[in-house]
């Protein structure tokens, strides 16, 4: 390929593990291509040592949903695979099936901006089996990236605790499409611009910069490097103030800033990108302040993220904008959220049967059944907890619920309640109309402001309530040990 | 947008940050814009604690300059752009400018696949200064993440000491173009395939999959799925041998083989995915053994990267193939290199002047010239050492060296040398013959034998020798000193 865009310009179709579509020829082979099946996607732990996550990514999934038809292209390629016999992998009648492939399925998401937690389903794929299964690398992919770094940027936001917060990582982004969709994810999360200017035209994020060191080492002296920026672009003067030394760097920001206010323009503030940004924020803020700029804002960047964003707040840190880069985009300390995408149901002749995936561990044994995630709210709008039931057995919807991490009964103190996951897909025809990016972002922050503080704060969080519908408890349960004495 | 491919329907010229188009503006208001510039993209610390890392992304970083070229789209998205008083960012000539460019910079870079070392650049930019600060964004985000990733994957195969490795870690890799190109960067670090069949057809990878617990999970009993497998796929049978109990998993495998070998068909091995893999892969090798099947792979998975594969050989692990996933695909430990991409020369009328960023850490210095790196190697091919010099001062190149944190001159035992960087781009004409990914992936592993074993071990490696050419080292000196007196 001879152009970046031509790796693009493709069907995704083939945007999964080979194992997807050998363990697909098998159920075509089995005839079980098309028995329905019910698949769940779920994390079994909350990322970045929290207790919370954001949900994030639909919009990519469904776009990924509709174009699920395999190319002639695609099918030359598959044809062209060979076992270890140097045969075909996959027999032409099988290829042909998949020509032939029109997506079918029913799917439910979790809207994104969505507070989601461990365990619980962010979307819900139930359909034929062949083709639930064929999806599970694709949506994990853009599921997992994008509600990490959701989940990210909602704990720098509230690092900032309401300051702004800019993210600008998209040179040390894992590739051109970690960049364009951490940004956006950033942005549902709670980030208030990019720097990613692609991604701002793509998807409608305010897009924020105004110039870096190099614009200085193009210059003999600070002061001609500011004058020359704000004599271009009078309306959009941030310096950078840290070239040579910062607080000499804010008084010859605020000559230049004068200057600018005599020509009826305002100097927007200064950026401090090194140094002991608490110390110099303070000092930056008296010059500015001595000097009349009481309005200019001081951006704070170097490496930041929500932990090194709350100690400077502690220390009293007169940053008022917040600029997070690397660790916002990759998910620096974590860069991966491990969710999975675990078959909960399959009908055959006799009807639908429950089925777990075992573990060791009891708390990471999937769910059964076709999940529904209902939420109880308080009068006061705060979320009391969430109760999961399986609508194949319960589709009235439960009253109490059985905490996952314990045993008694639980039974919410109100009748209110949302249910999270909402139609997206039914017989393959898109029923959602997918929020715009500023409603999704609207979302987080109200989903936020609904969940005890002392389950999203950041230092030893609280978790939050999830319960299962009594009887989907039992159903689990039963199957545990069954699947136990399978096994013994 | 309705569909994902259009997303990537797009030019690539926006992916940038804004920053770099005010700076441009600014160039161009100055009359600066088409004043002579060399940029070079460094690294100042080997990523993974380790002491080298492999150069990857050239490919794609060409097609991207290939089709720098702002569509009417781009310039209407920038049009649009307002600063703080509501006007227009940018004004209309300025656009004008940009509508007009066609990218005619000369570009020398290092080869995928070469080993590379920090403060060495991987790429060197030269031409008008506006063009060239507008690739950064791009090129660091390209560079930098496709070499973080051929290194991770250089140091998981140089643990698994010549076993295959299979990289599959898509389904949690950061967004779909983070799968891919770490698919492709992987390879070209030496993993011997991938899962991902998108990856495979773009770029010529080999692909592998067998199947998944889910494939057990469709039917009442082990051996039946085994077996329904085998039916469907004979000649790419790996049995996923965890679901219930693994040891009888592998006998249930064994059974199955003895079924394949009767229809003239080979079980390939068996795939372990949990559990102590050093004490099942043993057990495992024993009953695979008995059961006459010497040559079945016995394939260890499950959470694994360079430390946990080194520390099970050390166990004694009877792993024959290792699949390595999130680990790899996101360099989980340290998912962003810290590539930088620097001004190092800008010339005016009385001709070129080097240029330096200024950094409290003064191996953080940056380098200043018009770089090539000279490698000088011994007659039995191992590497000695490299020297950079200043293409502008010293076309002959050095014969001796002040290395990065020594002070006397090394002079290398042999005269032997290559020079890394090679022309890609000359005004604008791609002059680089892309070599094949299997040429780049045999570089990475004919490079890797060039060096001493102590600077690419895992456990307290060595620092490779990088030297500058003395009167470099001066000039270096030199701006550092006077530098330091302006910041007085």
């Amino acid at each position: 390929m001879s152009q970046l865009s031509d790796i693009y310009r493709t069907s995704f179709s083939l945007l999964t593990d080979l194992y997807q579509l050998t363990m697909a020829y098998g159920y075509w082979k089995q005839a079980m291509a098309e028995r329905d099946a019910v698949f769940h996607l779920t994390f079994r732990t909350h990322p970045f040592d929290g207790q919370f996550a954001i949900a994030c990514g639909l919009r990519h999934a469904v776009s990924l949903l509709k174009e699920l038809r395999f190319s002639e292209d695609d099918l030359a390629y598959l044809s062209s695979l060979q076992g270890a016999d140097d045969q075909p992998l996959f027999g032409e009648e099988f290829l042909e099936y998949l020509r032939q492939i029109r997506f079918s399925c029913d799917v439910d998401a979790m809207p994104e901006g969505t507070a989601v937690f461990a365990h619980e389903p962010l979307v819900r794929v139930s359909g034929p089996l062949l083709q639930a299964q064929l999806l599970e690398t694709a949506l994990l992919n853009i599921i997992n990236f994008q509600t990490l770094i959701a989940t990210k940027a909602a704990r720098v936001c509230q690092a900032a605790q309401g300051d702004p917060v800019l993210e600008f990582g998209l040179r040390r982004a894992q590739g051109i499409d970690g960049g364009l969709t951490a940004s956006r994810a950033a942005y549902i999360g709670g980030a208030a611009a990019t720097s990613n200017v692609l991604a701002g035209k793509l998807f409608d994020i305010p897009v924020k910069g105004t110039h870096a060191h190099s614009w200085l080492m193009s210059f003999d002296t600070e002061r001609e490097a500011f004058n020359a920026y704000a004599a271009a672009l009078p309306n959009n003067c941030v310096f950078l103030v840290d070239t040579y030394d910062t607080i000499e760097g804010v008084r010859n920001a605020a000559v230049v800033g004068k200057e600018l206010g005599k020509q009826g323009h305002e100097m927007l503030g200064v950026r401090l990108d090194s140094g002991d940004l608490a110390e110099l924020s303070n000092q930056a803020r008296v010059v500015l302040d001595e000097a009349g700029f009481h309005d200019a804002a001081i951006v704070g960047s170097n490496d930041l993220d929500e932990h090194s964003i709350a100690c400077l707040k502690r220390q009293g840190a007169k940053v008022s904008v917040w600029g997070v880069g690397t660790k916002l985009v990759t998910g620096y300390d974590q860069p991966a959220l491990g969710g999975v995408y675990k078959l909960s149901a399959l009908r055959d002749d006799a009807g639908w049967k429950p089925k777990i995936k075992l573990s060791e561990d009891r708390i990471k044994v999937s769910t059964p059944g076709k999940l529904q995630v209902r939420r109880f709210v308080a009068n006061d709008g705060q979320c009391l907890g969430d109760i999961m039931f399986d609508e194949l057995s319960a589709m009235d919807g439960p009253a109490t619920g059985v905490p996952l991490t314990e045993s008694e009964v639980w039974s919410p103190a109100s009748h209110e309640y949302e249910d999270l996951l909402v139609p997206v897909f039914r017989g393959g025809e898109q029923v959602y109309q997918l929020p715009s990016i500023h409603d999704s972002r609207a979302r987080t922050s109200k989903q936020l402001q609904m969940l005890d503080p002392s389950i999203t704060r950041l230092d030893d969080p609280r978790p939050y309530r999830v319960a299962l519908e009594p009887s989907l408890h039992e159903t689990k349960e039963r199957l545990i040990e069954a699947a136990q004495r399978k096994d013994a």
